[in-house]
Order: C-alpha cells, then structure tokens, then sequence
C-alpha cells in the first residue's frame, strides 16, 4: 500500500466529492432542527444517544406545561400516551399497522416480559446470538434459567451477520424463541430478517427483534417479514433523550395468547375499577407494567415526528451514501494505517453505523475525543463505532472524521491517553 | 344532629382559625417553590399527581442543556444518577442509609424485581392484604402463581390499617414475604411498620413496604424499624411528574443474598466490559435492569432536595395539622350531609391524606372538579380523597375546599353529573 505519514492527508476521494454529497441531499434541512452546539465538534455516537432536537425540547417544555396546567386530570389522555406514541412509531419507522406497538418501560424489561411470555407460550429452547448486545444475553440467561430452558447461542461472525441457516440449525429439535438483533451493536451487519423469521417459524419458534440499532437507521418491516415480536429502544436514531422509553411489538395475532409475565395495573382489564383479580386487558395494553413515563413519551413521540416528516425511504437512502463514503474512506485512509472495517461492505446489509476496528482502539478513541473533538465511541476489544445518523450526519462530517482519525493514528498521538477502559466513551 | 342547608354555611371551625394556623406555619413559603397557576383553584390531589416545582422544571431543563452539551459523554456521570438521587431520597424522605436506595423503572417494576427476588431466597407463602393498591396484589398474583406459592391476603379493615398480630396470624406456619403498604391508598391509615416488621421476621418472612403514599408524607424510618425491603413512587409527595421514575429500598444487610428475576446490563458487574455471563454487581446496583431514564432522574432529585430542605418532621407535624382540620371540618360540615370519615382519627394513625365516604361519591367527586374547580380524586366505591400535600397545601385550601364540597352536596348540584365513572380523576 505504502501509504506515509504525509500521504495520509491527500485522500482519493476529495472532501469537496463529499460536499458534493451534500449539496444534493434531500435531508440536508433537517440538521437545523438540532441543537449541534459547537460546530468544531463532529459527533459520530448518535447510535448510542441521538442529539437533542429543538422539537424534542418543545415537545418536552410542552409536555411540562400541560402537567402544571391539567394536574391529574391529564391523565384523562395520557393514559393513550404509550399506545399514541407507540402507533406512531409503528408508521414512521417500524412498518407496523396500528395498535402493535406501546412505548414504555426500558428495552431491558421489555425484553423480559416478551420473551418471559414467549417462553410462557411454547416449549422447547431458546436461541439468541453472542455477537448481540449484552442484556439481551444477560435478560435471556435468567429467563431460561428460571424456565429449565436450553440457551442456545449462535456465534455469529459479526460482520456476516446471522443467516437463516444457522437459526434453522440452532432450532433442530424445535425452539420456543429466536431473539436476534436486526443491526448488529458492533458491526452495524443488517440481518436478513424475512428469512430468518421464516426459519425460526419453520421450527415452531416465536421470532423477537431487538430493534435498538435498527429503529430509524434502517427500513425494518415488522408486518412484511413476520415478525412476532420486537423491542427497542428511542434514544439511539428516535433521539428521544438518555435513556428514553422503549418500544415494544407485539404482532396483533398474537396478542391475545401472549401476556406479560409482570402484572402490573396500567395492563390490567378495566384498570380504574382495581378489581381484585389480575386479568388481562385485550391489545397492547396488556404489555404495559406501571405507570408509563409521560413527561419522556413527549420526546419519543417527537422523534418519531421528525423521522416520519424525514421519510424512512430518505433515512435509508442516506444512511447507505454515509456508510459507503465511510467504507471507502476506511479504505483510502485507515486500512494503511493498521485499521480492518468491522462492517459489511454491502450498502444493503449495514444499518447506520460502521465499525473500525484497530488494535489500539480504545486510546485511539480516547484521543478522538480529547484532542480532535470528535465523538465516536468504543467497544470491547478493539471497535471504534462511527454512527452515522442520517437525520444530522453531513457528507462532509464523515470525511472531517476521518480525517481526524487518521490524523490523529498518523500522528502517533493517542499513544500518550490512559489505556485503562474505565469509561462510558 | 339537625344540621339543615343553611346551617352548614356557618362553620364552628371558622375560616380565620384556618388563617391563623397558615400565619404560624414554617413551611409557607414553600408554597411560592410551585407553578400552580390560578389561585382560584384548590388542588387537593398531590398525593396522586403532584404539581410542577420551579425547581422541578429547572433541574429538568439543565438535564437537557446537559443532553444537549454533553451528548453521549454525560453518561460518565449520568450511570451514577439512579444511586445518587436514590440517597438524596433516603436521607430526605426514607430514613435510610446511603448505599441502600436507587431510583428507576416504574413501583410496578420495582416490586416484581424485589418481591421476585425474596420469593427466590426464601420458602414459603406470601402475605398482603387485599385493603392494598391493586397494582401490588396483581404482581404478588402473577410471581406468585408462578412460584407455586401461596398468596395469603389480609382483609385489613382500611381506616384501622394492617395489625401486627394479623401479620402475625397470616405467617403461621412460616412465610417467605409479607409485603404492605406504610399508608393506605385510600384512608390514609399509617401502618405501625416497627412491630409489623417484626412480626414479619419472627415468622422467618422478609417485609417489603409499599411507600407509594408514604414517602413524603410520614417519617417512614426504613432503617429503624428494621425494613427488608420497600418501593415506592416519586410522582406524588416528591413532585417528580407523571410517571417519574420509582424508588426501590434494600437493606444492606440483604443485597448480596437478593437477586432481581430481571438480569440486564446496568445490574452487570463491570457492565461496560459487556462480558459473556451474567453476573449481578455488588450492592444496589444489581437491582437495575435497563438504561435508566435520566431526564426524569432530575426532576426526582429536585424533589428530594425541596423536602430535605422543608424538613421531614416539619413536613409531618404539617401534614398532622393538616388532616386533623380536615377531620374537625368533616364532622362539622359533611357529616350532617351523609358522609363518614374513611381515615383514622389519630393524627399519628395518618398520612397526609384522608378520604371522605358518600354513596353518591363518583357525581360529587364530578361536580367539585367542574363547578367548583376543587380537584380530589375518587376511588371506588364511595371515596373522596383530599391529598393535603404539606408543601404547598394552606390551611385555608383545605377550609374552602370542604366548604365548596358542602356548598356541593348540600345545594344538590351533583345529581345533574354523567354517573359512569370512566376517566382518571
């Protein structure tokens, strides 16, 4: 390759190609509804917490207003507020009909109360992946535990993704549950999703999505692939605020045969009477524990706006131009300087993240930050994760964090940063 | 006792008595701290929904600044926020010792966690008591049936509250958990939590407190009356919003042995090592599940820090003073018009709400909302209840409410009100 320190610096594909990229972009506007702050910075997380939006601000103030103004007579209409929310996320970024999706809780409890109903609901294993992110792993261990269930994880690489004749393989003999990520935490793989829910119903499974890096990154299709289940969360490309509510999917056939294994009053039959006995309101309803987080389901519900208004068909465009610039750029840029893409290649199998990965990741990251001030963020052993959130990210950002990047790799300067991971990012 | 339409305008407990007590009250400037709008109006539903703070609003909009300025990166502060505030809390309102308290999730969640957690760690039967909010009894049923446990329900009288040796009786033969709640949602009755605790070990059961109507409005003393146990929500005394997130109690002495059902990543020892296993953290952390909801968090420490600065035990003398002028009205004034107290008459006996029994309950709740613009709640069959929340609640509010309530039933405007109770409040 021969590339030197000063070649580093005069890349093949120019910035202005990228400005070019940009000039034509049909989302270009929308970077305005954010509020960026410093524009030296460039911030390349928004996969792990989406930035804050003018509209969630107001929608939050807004929100603020109506409980100092209605009290506890608000609750005559928040009480919808999971089922509102969840409805319209359903349309802007799930491809779910109405009356699937509520919004409420964390990912983490509503994993466990879908796949703790899923297990309630059919015999045999379960099969999950240990390429995906931990808690689901984790939620899923205690589950089967609990329930005297096998556990069988697949090992996916993390690039390919899983392929529907592994899931097959992994429920010979029957399985009560797959639970699979549509985009790969690390990686940023897009998993071939009508297949592999094919191959998990072939076997008699229950197929559950976990959305978190898919929801507003990529078209999912819920109802089109035949998902039976899904969570996720809305803080990642909903940018609805750290730690915001999660969503939750149940396929309208299957809500009447699944419940909750929390039983909670906001999913109870004709909740105000608080008769005696738990009993299950029919719909959604049912996968709902306590009470919902109102002030934060205004921001969730503003993500969803805005993304709707963006269009998922655009979203999905332009994550597939910011990855791909970024894949070359990686291999223009990086690849001489020791670095290996830990992303598929192909536009139509990524999310909106990619994944370099280099064996000093973690001071290289450190340095990103402290010296160049750039935002990505790092995971075990040696990703640095570059989320390329569609509604904000420019062309030009991408190849000034590359840049960076490089520079910063080139330079040697992350040598001198603390290599003892004790952080978030 | 002859009281006739007219005379129930002439009160013995005139409204200057009321006056007098709010020109000789501590805690009066704190009314000031609250947005709550027009002065017309009386709120007596704080032990529902509380109203907005300005400083509620304020630690909110910082959060959001901090979201804004600090995106991902705030996380290096924010995974401490549920343990922090939790202390606060527990300093503030608990009677507990740091390290003992975080604050997450829904009190629906919180209870499954824990409740799930001591079913795991001890045999034998569950107690609660059917006087108790739902919302606890519908958990308890599903782990319990789940458990193949039984679930022993006391029929406790609710204005005389849980008696020791009913707890007592209902663990014979051993018990794995008693769970209560420290005030009852609907009288107000003010559990004697010390010997109901010990009446609980005695039997070998862990006492899980419910301080939904508590916290904030008693001095609880976790710590002192020996509390296993407790949940607990932040949206009523502390003024945290609707659906801030829920506080969760463990007794040092126990965190190693307990365990949550729901294994997710922020319970994870190392979490951000992301290892293959689930393994619980030590200490309370282990009682997380998901990405908290760090937005909320700070409305939950804004309330904490407004009730460590009124005082816990002013707040309770006030709350005493409070109630007990609502008795003496309630005997002068709605009694001779068919009500009956449903609270306890001593003082100490009492949280800080009460409840006022009618047959016709649902049309005068109704009719004091939208013709006197006083919001209480209702709760089947025949409530309403007045929260007198200390902080922001005057003497004089709880005068005029009473008199408007009587001016109410007393001209017969309520009969006009729709009789289907199907709204919140």
């Amino acid at each position: 390759m021969g590339y030197g320190g000063r070649v580093a610096r005069t890349a093949l594909t120019p910035r202005t190609a990228a400005a070019a990229l940009d000039a034509a972009d049909p989302l270009a506007g929308f970077r305005d509804r954010f509020a960026l702050g410093d524009e030296g910075r460039i911030y390349v997380d928004g996969n792990s917490l989406g930035p804050l939006a003018h509209d969630a601000r107001a929608a939050l103030a807004a929100r603020i207003d109506e409980w100092r103004d209605r009290l506890v007579t608000g609750w005559n209409d928040w009480v919808e507020a999971p089922a509102a929310v969840g409805d319209r996320l359903a349309g802007a970024a799930l491809g779910a009909a109405p009356g699937q999706v509520i919004v409420s809780d964390s990912t983490t409890v509503n994993l466990y109360k879908l796949a703790g109903g899923a297990l309630d609901a059919r015999p045999g294993a379960v099969v999950a992946d240990a390429s995906d992110f931990p808690t689901d792993r984790y939620v899923l261990q205690g589950l089967a535990q609990r329930a005297g269930r096998e556990l069988r994880m697949l090992e996916t690489d993390p690039i390919a993704g899983p392929q529907p004749a592994d899931v097959e393989a992994a429920c010979a003999g029957g399985a009560a549950l797959v639970v699979l990520s549509a985009v790969n935490y690390r990686s940023g793989a897009f998993a071939r999703m009508a297949e592999i829910t094919a191959a998990g119903h072939e076997a008699g499974a229950l197929v559950l999505w976990d959305l978190c890096h898919a929801a507003g990154a990529v078209e999912v299709d819920l109802d089109a692939v035949g998902a039976d289940l899904a969570v996720g969360c809305t803080y990642k490309y909903l940018n609805a605020g750290p730690g915001s509510p999660a969503l939750l999917y149940v396929r309208s056939g299957l809500q009447r045969e699944l419940r909750s294994p929390i039983w909670g009053w906001f999913s109870q039959e004709d909740q105000f009477a608080m008769g005696p006995s738990y009993r299950p309101v029919a719909g959604m309803g049912r996968f709902l524990a306590g009470t919902p987080p109102i002030l934060a389901l205004a921001a969730v519900d503003a993500g969803a706006a805005m993304l709707a208004d963006a269009g998922l068909a655009r979203v999905r465009a332009k994550a597939a131009a910011l990855t791909s610039l970024a894949v070359d750029l990686h291999d223009e840029r990086l690849a001489p300087l020791g670095f290996s893409l830990g992303t598929p290649r192909e536009p139509e199998r990524r999310g909106a993240h990619v994944s370099f990965r280099h064996p000093d990741a973690w001071r290289i990251c450190r340095a990103l930050i402290e010296r160049a001030d750039v935002i990505p963020d790092f995971r075990a052993p040696d990703s640095i994760r570059f989320g390329l959130a569609p509604l904000y990210t420019r062309h030009v950002d991408v190849w000034d964090a590359i840049d960076r990047l490089a520079g910063i790799v080139d330079s040697g300067e992350h040598a001198a940063m603390d290599d003892a991971p004790r952080r978030v990012t």
